[in-house]
């Protein structure tokens, strides 16, 4: 199977035909808080839908529709989101009119054409999540509260590192995610380090992609190792089950952050997606 | 002047008359979007006023005065203010009773019993701010976007730190200060450094005090410098002025945060106190 090739057709705001001829790459960061996730969901706020309104406007068409790397859930932050997608050709002053549209709860970081192979979605090698939790006595600094996760007892990160360790490489994370009908919960999870600093503990989480939920049930169980109520071994020990795992509590949103997607050098794009892509199927 | 001695009489909620004997001092945090500023004011959510009425709440009294190292304006952050309160005794658990009933923009990060010498306001040696620019084309991190301005032009730091060497030492800043009628204006600025990492810029500020609007005044300054409005001399020149001047622009409330507030050791407590009070009248 050979790399697609796009090229739609847009009608512009003067009723001319425009073919489709650039990629896009578009670096996206947002405050989840005020939204409902990235996907376009109707009569709900989204990431996708606000960016894809956006472009729109400046551009004059009537549609542009983004490809991205991580479907974030309600209330999940991103500073390295990544989409794509065909325009007609790139202007100069892109960045800035996105800066001037967009509300400040979202920004556009960067614009910049890419080959027609690179896609988002399917060329990522992994995606990297930051989940921080504070479990200082007085609560989470009221600047960050929005994105660190409060915790009302000690945790023991030694331990949480502890657990995290023999859940690495590739395996069935069934019993972390939300399943879908006919999707593998197959992954290859590259990362998952806790780390403290004063009363501040980070999560980094990365993987080739992750299932639904999966980031935030992986932080949710380490949390329960955490502060006591499980042994260090119970998040490996559920690695065994082909089904969702009814005890593994979901970490509330708000302490996740997408941080980066990484993706292959130029030449090696197209084989990526190709891969991925036959994988998922 | 010897250091003056509180003895604050309260009423209980039983009735009971309790005298004041412990001097106690809070490390504050807030995140000034949603107060005016810091001063209790009528039918306005203040930062003392919330936190005065929580302490009413949980230590059954009808006031805790409290007396704050710096009034800061509405909008203006603050991760190291320091207040204290004369209380008849300190609860072991008001750290925990604080967090649990303060809005999540409010916290207090430490409570601890200090020398009753010891007075928030009169007894600091220095304050320091931190102003957080950011000149990227896209505009501000959306997850710090409370608490950085986004410049819509590129900004010359290496000229706003030549600019800020000479306002250093003790001066009258009158040309930075909102005046107040028989309140002197002279200062001793101890630090305007100027740091750029990446696109975003820090202005540190400190000093033995500050008057009404001084660094934000400091601030809009440099940043007229360093886009190119007004030559690296121009802030310097303004300290010959005995008043306002008119056309120093005051940089918006949300960039600065009250970062920290130095104070002596407890034996000199006391000194300094004096020391404070006599220059101010």
């Amino acid at each position: 199977m050979s790399a697609p090739r796009y090229a739609y057709t847009f009608q512009g705001a003067d009723n001319s035909f425009k073919v489709g001829r650039v990629r896009v790459r578009f670096d996206i960061a947002y405050d989840g808080t005020d939204f409902s996730g990235w996907a376009v969901q109707p009569d709900r706020r989204t990431v996708q839908g606000v960016l894809e309104s956006a472009l729109c406007t400046l551009l004059r068409l009537p549609a542009v529709p983004l490809t991205v790397a991580g479907r974030t859930d309600a209330g999940v932050h991103a500073t390295g989101q990544v989409a794509h997608a065909e325009l007609a050709d790139l202007p100069d002053d892109l960045l800035r009119r996105l800066a001037a549209v967009l509300p400040a709860d979202l920004r556009v970081c960067a614009v910049r054409e890419v080959p027609p192979e690179f896609d988002a979605r399917f060329a990522a090698l992994w995606r990297r999540y930051a989940y921080r939790i504070t479990d200082a006595r007085w609560g989470a600094d009221p600047l960050q509260r929005t994105q660190v996760l409060a915790w009302p007892r000690p945790l023991d990160a030694d331990a949480m590192a502890a657990a995290a360790q023999p859940l690495l490489g590739l395996r069935d994370f069934a019993a972390f995610c939300k399943r879908r009908a006919g999707a593998t919960t197959t992954r290859t999870l590259q990362l998952l380090a806790v780390r403290r600093d004063a009363d501040e503990i980070t999560c980094t989480v990365a993987a080739d992609a992750f299932c639904h939920s999966m980031v935030r049930s992986l932080v949710g169980a380490l949390l329960a190792v955490g502060d006591g109520r499980r042994p260090a071994e119970w998040p490996a020990s559920l690695l065994q089950l082909d089904r969702r795992a009814d005890d593994v509590p979901v970490a509330p949103a708000h302490g996740l952050t997408l941080v980066e997607v990484g993706y292959p050098a130029d030449a090696e794009l197209a084989a990526r997606a190709e891969l991925t892509r036959a994988r998922r199927d």
